[in-house]
């Protein structure tokens, strides 16, 4: 847990981190966030979580709270407070405090909360046996390119994975279509070996590892196409696997009911999982 | 504004009432909300909101964090002491507070936050004039129906209706029928003389007024049709009218650049808007 949390300039004890009952985070969800992942104090892809920062801000036109450089010594500040070696941090920015109106206040001032904690990544154990999802239909806006707050869809689709005793929920558009996780991105392996997963759109957040991961299959010639896949056709699929901050690449061998191929973790998805975490290992260098 | 705020189970000065960073109505807009009109010290339709209330929790699966009896003795008081006639009262209850997790937590406490001020309704001259309404896409989730915090879609509504220099946005669905305004009901009234407004579904929030409105039109034997109407139609309409808490039933006389029939508050929205007040007097003489 998060010990010290940064709440709009000061450093407060975790319990004690308070927003307004009028911050607009909290009555609208007017707000976006990013969690970005802490390796040997570093943080992993940085520049691309903080390019994704600017464009959710920009995009809902909500003001940059601070120059690039005092976020960036705010989020070490924060890494350090909390002794987190290997971790997450969390940085959360909302469009400001002001009496209940729907629409923007006048010149609001964009708060500011981060938190960072020791890392839980999936056990070795899980990682070796992979996880299972399950489909469910996808209930959100139109506009999943922006990580914004508004995630009760997300958390509705995480707890109905948990309860249905799977890891994630990989949501279906309407053409029956994956768009990806409630919290990761969805990719698969065909027959050919491509490595397959969803074109950035409106219709899914671009994740920082999807686009680490990309990176990587095409510095190793690998092929990849980003188009959209259906659920039968995951099923069908060579290997299926998941990314995100946290998770990293995360083999999937069961879909709903159906296991993925033999059920066990593809070779391909093995060898994407070790050459990211080789990315992983040399940001943390680097930093 | 409000004075006093209540905040899970104490009464706060407004500057001082706040709410955990991990309360995850900030983190994941996972809470719902209720509007009340205050009318001479008494809630109007106290009722219809309190039932919406426990649906929204229900559906949402938020446990009620205390009985019906005490949530109406603590609001009774929020108004008194914020010493509110005429105005609103704003309940809000989220999941709990929690290590951030998309899933639900472990027995968690539902978080109850109230304010109350004085009301700021449409001034006789907006009523008089009528309003005007832009047409904008609906991006929502397909919960609509859920009277959630998840609001960013309805914020960036009502500033673009702002902007345009509108009351309010009319959002579309796919088919190009409205749906309903970002805060309100939308009402058009028929060459037949039928007062139509769309039918309660997922795609809306079945507003506390908008049932009252229809049970004053059974009431005087006027026609009511519940059905989706397309903008085109609403454009052709011989009246228009919106309809919220705060706002009532308010003549809607200019859709986009389009007048509707003489671009004059229509008779029978004169006639609603009277017969809803003298609801809302009775509700306050009740009280």
């Amino acid at each position: 847990m998060s010990r010290i949390a940064y709440v709009n300039g000061r450093y407060l004890p975790h319990r004690a981190a308070a927003v307004h009952i009028e911050d607009r985070g909290y009555q609208f969800s007017d707000g976006v966030y990013e969690v970005i992942a802490v390796q040997q104090g570093a943080l992993v892809d940085e520049g691309l979580h903080l390019r994704r920062l600017e464009r959710s801000l920009r995009e809902l036109r909500i003001a940059e709270p601070m120059a690039e450089g005092s976020l960036k010594t705010v989020m070490r500040e924060v890494i350090r407070r909390n002794r987190v070696r290997d971790g997450i941090i969390y940085v959360q920015m909302t469009r400001g405090v002001a009496p209940r109106d729907h629409a923007f206040p006048k010149n609001p001032t964009t708060q500011v909360v981060m938190t960072a904690r020791r890392g839980k990544p999936p056990s070795p154990e899980t990682v070796a046996a992979g996880v299972r999802v399950i489909t469910i239909p996808d209930l959100r806006w139109t506009r999943c390119d922006i990580k914004s707050v508004s995630l009760l869809p997300n958390v509705l689709g995480k707890q109905q994975a948990r309860e249905a005793g799977a890891y994630e929920a990989w949501q279906v558009d309407r053409d029956g279509n994956v768009t990806e996780g409630t919290s990761t991105n969805a990719w698969i392996v065909t027959e050919a070996g491509e490595v397959v997963t969803r074109q950035a759109s409106e219709a899914i957040l671009n994740g920082v590892t999807r686009l680490a991961v990309i990176k990587v299959i095409e510095e190793h010639q690998l092929r990849l196409v980003e188009r959209p896949f259906s659920v039968a056709e995951a099923k069908r699929a060579r290997e299926a696997f998941m990314t995100s901050t946290t998770a990293f690449v995360l083999p999937v061998v069961r879909i709903d009911e159906d296991a993925v191929a033999d059920g066990k973790p593809g070779p391909l998805t093995r060898r994407l999982r070790e050459l990211y975490i080789e990315h992983v290992d040399a940001e943390g260098r680097q930093g």
